[in-house]
């Protein structure tokens, strides 16, 4: 009798691991059970479906040469049975049976398995609050509910939106309805920023800033308390403890948990927190069950801690992990860099590895280069500024995190990629210092941001480099009492420099442009602590160097400069 | 006395050098000289200054922020003393002097150096052939050159050019004339590929291919044997052996070769072929003397071997490692992975390690592993196919080198950074399979390219997948008889399949849609080993799973399938 596989759930990791064992044994009986009808869909892509970019929520379950993945094509090509509208109610682990449940007939059935995996990915939280099930009010849970979305909006049933969440999908949908279909959208977030654990304040602040040059209206630090209905039980608003916002469309996109109840009710081990808890090939706690994707514990490569990562691309990856090791290839899963990549409107916001933050929370002596370099050569039509940071023990030199912010093009995208498999595998600091980015103009600096990235690192381990924090700045632009011994020292060019001498006073704010410090530096006071200001940082880095040189030890660097500021947006820059 | 350090040469690698030292030894003098009057630019830039998207030369010698880097510039920002058209006559190494000539004034000098560093570049190969010396005949020596070069095209005085030399300059110079200018241009290559030893010869068709698309004329395997002028010494045409092609300007881009006379009379140990031989802390044969750029021999990583990389990018990385060695800190250059890319009009082509070809030749015992996959989710607009290609050596599954070719966007920019990092690392296919690439559908197929080449690369070592070649396809096509037991099993949509059955007719060519393999598996031929066809090679490697699996083993699948096989361009495709 040939051997029998029963995958519970058909999305991700699911599907692709049944399609890629039935190719390694194709004998064996592959079954896949799915509570939903609709099948093996790109999830991620819902944001795009809503928006109207993608026009057909059956493209987003589709091939890339056009064929509808549904339960006849992989019976028809893949040979592998699945079964929709069809729920796993339990496992039996000693019979090795699992019990499923046809949710149209409502018969039941066992299903014997010989090795049994759980693809049951994840499941939307829904916040504790009043006015959760108000008619209106939607999870990103599953294709349906994005069909419903979109429909609402189409029939112009959708003038004022809230988007509670600020994490990606959150973000991704106040584009989306934002975008083409001009709802008025607000996105509120209980943390201070956007992207919380994802990015650093610098990145979701430069986010933020560039969300309400689009019109989403952003409330940080501004969680939801409850959501408003009308006597028909229609979704009205949200209200926060700041202020009521007014809505006919709230999506509530505050995160995922694991779905795990059935892995827990067959005991087999679950974290805490509810992610299944798997080895590296993937088996659970009995060796003859696996489980992969958006259910699964996972483990963080840079902390070697437990972690919780539902993305796509990873439950692609464990799926085919799973298909091997159920087919006796060897074949692990290590573990997660963390990488993370957003369109949001005309930028791109890309991180992997952790944060600062988070390097600081989890007691690494942590620093970060700030640095805002051009995406390629500068010389080059198209350029832009990127930003870009990288996170770094001082003691061991070792990288811990990378982040970036540009245009929307694949520029980010080339760094973080690059970056994320050097972390993957221990990466100091001299190793970002010397990758080998294919250079030519149209594609890159002569001196890449990565490899700029870690000299600015380089230099800030060698203590060559004293930085002021982003943040401490600008509360002392705010308020120039916080810091009252402090003066700007700004090099860029006089016409740039021009009205913030007007608008701040010369004592405050000292111009001398970059390629005169070396004949004028006496004009430099010599009672206060300077705050070295250019675009980028780089040219500051210098003149900090030259003033140390001349004894003028008492300067501070801006690093990631203007080009950094001004991408988070502050009120006090002179027109 | 402080210390005084000497440097020659002021493009790249020197003035790189030259400014990190200043910042690392404030007190130090450090002089460079060069006998140009222009330093400091970016030659890689000069093909976009020719073709006009960089209007301005000086914007090539601009820094970002929109300096000229000109001497007075590098005295006043940089407190590094720049004497241009100073020539290096030789190195005194026992009294530590070198003697410099001053071009205008004939004056001679002798500068004494505690630490010298030669960054004297590289000179651009001349053809032995006749003619080379004819008014119009210009190798992209220097600025200079690609001045004369624009000068001549803006008043009108280019019709006709040919670029000898199919490189990376010759295609970018080609392109540069061709696009804005609308000369009618020829490229000949004396070599049966563009880019050879670059790319693999598939690569190198797409690009020959999509040059014809945009009217440039390219000849491969027909070098220029002499170049033709008239009465008053202004050339008139190049002549090849197959043809003579009329010119009014020539553009000799047939490689560059290390300037390294200084070196060698200096006695300093130099290469054969004329790389200064340096150690991983880029010190010649004499500890006192440095050597960085495109003068000096380097360590290919794949191959452990010598090699010569004259790449803008890496001249900048080795100065900042000879300015920290000059000061005492440490940093090593350990070689080069032998990245690159290029724009050519609207595509992108990029490779990194070494090519298939080349490692065969090395005795690796290589395999290659060419797909087409999507460069981000299908279902995402804009979305286009890339070309990607794994080299690997079956028995040790190291990866050695990766190619790509797309639309001209960062898509393959990241593929091949990613890449070249991990291969400088000694990755195997499994690290390839296992990089986290950040995903979302703007940037990514949830399967990334890459992870995707690893999949092919593991089942070709697995045996799982069995190719057949793409010359040995391309050859068969245009001559059945070659192979008289082949068929073709196009697996495509029944409308894309329609004309190639009709063409070739039923039995040459079996059509069976993917979908339908396992019901309609008895129609196919036993008799015949079967070409098995798709769009990428993907559903014909689960369709030859299938057939093995039911004993039809007499199949190979066309890796990378239609889609390579159109962008290589044949003529038998069917309208």
């Amino acid at each position: 009798m040939s051997t029998k596989i029963v995958v519970v759930g058909g999305v991700a990791a699911g599907p692709k691991a049944a399609c890629h064992l039935k190719r390694l044994q194709p004998d064996w009986e592959i079954t896949v059970v799915d509570q939903d009808s609709l099948i093996s869909y790109g999830g991620c892509g819902i944001p795009y479906y809503v928006c109207g970019d993608v026009s057909d929520e059956a493209e987003l379950r589709s091939t890339s040469f056009h064929m509808v993945r549904d339960a006849d094509f992989f019976k028809r090509a893949k040979g592998v049975d699945v079964r929709t509208r069809t729920r796993a109610l339990a496992i039996n682990r000693k019979e090795k049976v699992v019990q499923v449940e046809d949710l149209d007939s409502g018969e039941k059935q066992n299903l014997p398995y010989d090795k049994l995996m759980l693809a049951t990915g994840a499941k939307p939280f829904v916040l504790p609050i009043e006015g959760v099930e108000l008619d209106g009010v939607f999870t990103i849970a599953n294709l349906h509910k994005a069909i419903e979305i979109k429909k609402r909006i189409s029939k112009g049933l959708v003038t004022n939106a809230v988007v509670i969440g600020g994490g990606a999908i959150g973000v991704e949908m106040a584009e989306a309805l934002t975008d083409l279909w001009g709802v008025n959208t607000s996105l509120v977030e209980f943390m201070p920023q956007l992207l919380p654990r994802i990015v650093d304040w610098q990145f979701a602040a430069m986010l933020k800033t560039h969300l309400l040059e689009k019109d989403v209206a952003v409330y940080t630090s501004e969680g939801a308390s409850a959501i408003l209905g009308d006597e028909n039980g229609k979704v009205t608003g949200v209200r926060t403890p700041e202020r009521t916002l007014e809505a006919d469309l709230v999506i509530m996109a505050v995160g995922v948990r694991p779905r795990s109840e059935l892995a827990k009710e067959a005991g087999l081990t679950v974290a805490p927190w509810g992610g299944i808890v798997v080895n590296k090939c993937l088996q659970t706690s009995d060796p003859d069950i696996y489980a992969a994707g958006d259910c699964i514990a996972s483990t963080n490569l840079v902390t070697g801690k437990e972690t919780y990562a539902p993305l796509g691309s990873l439950a692609n990856r464990q799926g085919r992990i799973v298909g091997d090791n159920m087919a006796g290839l060897a074949s692990q899963f290590q573990g997660v860099v963390g990488s993370f990549i957003m369109k949001a409107f005309d930028r791109c916001i890309a991180a992997t590895g952790i944060t600062c933050e988070a390097a600081r929370a989890e007691g690494f002596d942590a620093d970060y280069a700030l640095t805002a370099p051009s995406d390629r050569a500068h010389f080059f039509p198209g350029e832009a500024i990127a930003v870009f940071q990288l996170v770094f023990d001082r003691s061991t030199r070792k990288v811990l995190g990378m982040q970036g912010f540009g245009v929307m093009n694949d520029s980010i995208s080339v760094r973080i990629d690059t970056a994320a498999v050097m972390i993957a595998n221990g990466a100091v600091i001299e190793d970002f210092r010397d990758a080998e980015m294919a250079y030519a103009p149209p594609f890159s600096a002569a001196i890449d941001s990565i490899n700029a990235a870690a000299f600015v690192a380089d230099n800030l381990c060698a203590d060559r480099l004293r930085k002021v924090d982003m943040d401490r700045f600008l509360a002392w632009m705010d308020d120039f009492s916080l810091e009252p011994d402090w003066a700007a020292l700004d090099i860029r060019h006089p016409l740039e420099v021009g009205p913030f001498v007007e608008k701040f006073g010369p004592e405050q704010w000292v111009a001398v442009p970059y390629d005169e410090v070396r004949e004028r530096y006496a004009e430099i006071p010599e009672d206060k602590t300077l705050i070295i200001l250019c675009d980028a940082g780089t040219r500051s880095y210098e003149t900090q160097i030259f003033l140390d040189h001349i004894g003028k030890k008492n300067t501070m660097v801006l690093s990631g400069g203007f080009n950094v500021v001004k991408r988070i947006g502050v009120d006090w820059y002179p027109e």
